[in-house]
């Protein structure tokens, strides 16, 4: 480009505020102005210094605030039937045992997600995807670990490809084959080398996981376990990350650190030792305050030192049907601000440029920037701490997709302006 | 009618279940149909027991649950400003006594309100209003109290009945003049003087208040002045309710009870003598979980003795700037159960016919019935406990109000199919 000829743009976004969450922090532009060619950011800064210019499309925000579309780095989103009974069961006196012992718990899901159809599952998972979108979330990472068979494992990551084409969304799939122990097997370790010898294998020759995940706890897999099944994923080239220190200590995130995992997630009960380990291996915190409400937990996990150490905080939904049935990032940033006292600015940062380092995209996602992608939501707000000021409410002005403006409820689905799908999905 | 002539309708809705809250329980009727004339329910059952019929409109559901409307019992939707920035400051580690010394807290919003506009303040709670009709709500109580003066009160009291011909939605207006001390008053009893002489007479003859509420606390007003304003709210004609016991415990709902009160709200601190004089009134108990949330109180209002005793226990946001900006009520419904350990169908009875006791809307309100008015949701879910089960989400699938379709972003403002008006709010 000469000094003379205008700055091509196939659109031109303007009259709002900007955070751009550069560095985690706010990084305000007031009266801002984002240019976009093919998807991407190619300018952004005060709208009095744009240079001449030559856009196809100019959209005049009309006020508002401007953020990085939301990132929801940890959910189960796709799952058959829900656990509503079990907890109106709950709610109505009937003990957990009790569940248990018919057939209730994690079991009802694997069960019924195993017997749902592809279709079935895309269209129930469409449903809470539409959710978490007309709030303002543009990636979702979605895990498998309801199918715990190769089959049934590879049915759930192809329902998340299968979203990824319907819906104007990025969606990262991770593989949680070590979830639970299924049905068919007795033994731990041997449920292990089923995942290390044929599922995991068979995810990535397939190029069905962008990652792989384990619970790591007493309930689930030991930190031994967990390891030699990331040895194998490494030795796949597959990035981990793990469930780990929810409800116990038991050394789960430190493994999963020596390994360099993108995140540990929960860590309610993660110690100085664990933290620091997570700062050395650039090792993500992703909270799930959504989890800790449902569970009615009280361990924190440790803000201070993680602050402290500079680690960096994601907040996620963990959406699943037993512990945190939570449609909404943005309410999982008000229960982080609540519950954990994480500052809205920390929140924010936490569903957006932390979150894309939880998925390994801090490259191109999570912060508005030269050359990032430009994913963002204009809300229909003052300030940008009213995101994580209100409980509920739908904020959303306008969301934009890869540079497109794609945003209300019939919009949201596959004849949407972000993405053109043949899915048959409804 | 003779016994060959067909039920005349204006409208026939079937293909969904109901659950109709009729005496506080689900009720439930599956494959339902509901007839409607002049927006009251006239024929509700079973669809294949429907007699000989001629609908001007019929409406096939498509699958689902329908519900009655959701009531808000207890909101303070309509204020001037927010107060994100000090929930930002206070996460920033300001304390309240110094956000006090800025003039922060109750007085900013008192402030603000009175700064406002009538345009500005219907312009703003507008989008709060739309918010909750989103997510179900028909039927909205809005008080008054950040005005503290005869105009200002008022003024807040016209917004909440213009927001009523701007949207498809019923408003109840209670005038909260005793909410708080104004800047002009030193005295406490010189500020009820002036209400009990001033403002309530006024209020009254120009009609603007269905209702009369005050806060009874330490820091607002004792039982004392509270029953001189309630004396005078009863020779007025006007019922009562309070806000009461909510940081400690003042006899303040006791006394409400006295003045037969349509409800006492918060409670977390009432005794069994308030509870068996709540019982004794027909005073409904409105649970405000979204403050005990935002405030992380510890002590939970009796839910044992209000059960014990029979007491309606109703479920409101107390949508508000300071304790709880609270936008969904059927999240409201999650809290009472997750923090209160409500069963969901108590939940959804409490933010149903338990809230329209709440607002002496019981015999056209809160239930479907033969007579009663024609609002409901025909909400995405495969049982009523998922309203109280999920966190966030968009769950309305239909949105019927007077009889009439008014759902989508797009109609739940003026130029809605629920009503016209000629308002001027944008
Ligand atoms: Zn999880
Ligand atoms: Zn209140």
């Amino acid at each position: 480009m000469t000094h003379d000829s205008p700055m091509k743009l196939h659109s031109l976004w303007r009259g709002a505020h900007v955070a751009t969450m550069q560095n985690g922090q706010y990084s305000l532009i007031e009266n801002a102005a984002i240019g976009v060619v093919g998807g991407r950011i190619v300018w952004i800064g005060e709208a009095q210094k744009l240079p001449v210019y030559d856009a196809q499309n100019e959209h005049d925000l009309g006020g508002g605030w401007i953020t990085p579309g939301l990132i929801d780095c940890h959910t189960h989103l796709v799952f058959g039937g829900n656990r509503a009974g079990e907890f109106e069961q709950r709610l109505n006196g009937v003990s957990y045992q009790e569940i248990a012992k018919q057939g209730g718990g994690i079991a009802s899901s694997v069960r019924a997600t195993r017997d749902a159809s592809e279709a079935e599952l895309v269209a129930s998972a469409s449903r809470r995807l539409k959710s978490l979108m007309a709030d303002g979330v543009t990636t979702v990472e979605i895990k498998s670990g309801y199918g715990l068979s190769l089959d049934s494992e590879l049915k759930m990551l192809r329902v998340a490809t299968a979203l990824e084409n319907d819906f104007p969304v990025t969606i990262k799939r991770t593989c949680l084959a070590a979830h639970a122990m299924p049905p068919e097997f007795d033994d731990k370790d041997a449920y292990i080398d089923y995942l290390c010898d044929t599922v995991l294998p068979k995810v990535a020759k397939l190029g069905m996981a962008d990652a792989v995940d384990a619970f790591c706890e007493g309930i689930a897999f030991s930190t031994e376990q967990v390891a030699r099944y990331f040895n194998t994923a490494k030795s796949l080239g597959l990035p981990v990350k793990i469930h780990a220190e929810q409800l116990s200590s038991l050394g789960g995130t430190r493994m999963a650190a020596s390994f360099k995992a993108l995140s540990a997630d929960h860590i309610e009960f993660i110690e100085e030792a664990d933290v620091q380990a997570m700062a050395e291996s650039g090792t993500v915190a992703v909270l799930l305050p959504g989890a800790f409400f449902t569970l009615k937990e009280t361990q924190r996990p440790p803000i201070a030192l993680l602050r402290q150490y500079g680690v960096p905080m994601a907040i996620a939904t963990d959406a699943n049907p037993g512990t945190s049935p939570a449609l909404s990032l943005r309410l999982m940033m008000n229960m982080a601000c609540t519950l954990f006292a994480l500052t809205p600015e920390e929140a924010l940062a936490g569903a957006t440029i932390h979150a894309a380092s939880a998925l390994g995209l801090a490259d191109s996602h999570g912060s508005l920037d030269v050359g990032k992608v430009a994913d963002f939501i204009c809300w229909d707000v003052e300030s940008p701490g009213e995101l994580s000021y209100w409980l509920g409410g739908d904020l959303v002005k306008t969301r934009v997709y890869e540079g497109k403006q794609s945003d209300g409820k019939n919009s949201l689905g596959k004849n949407s302006l972000g993405k053109n799908s043949q899915g048959e999905t409804a």
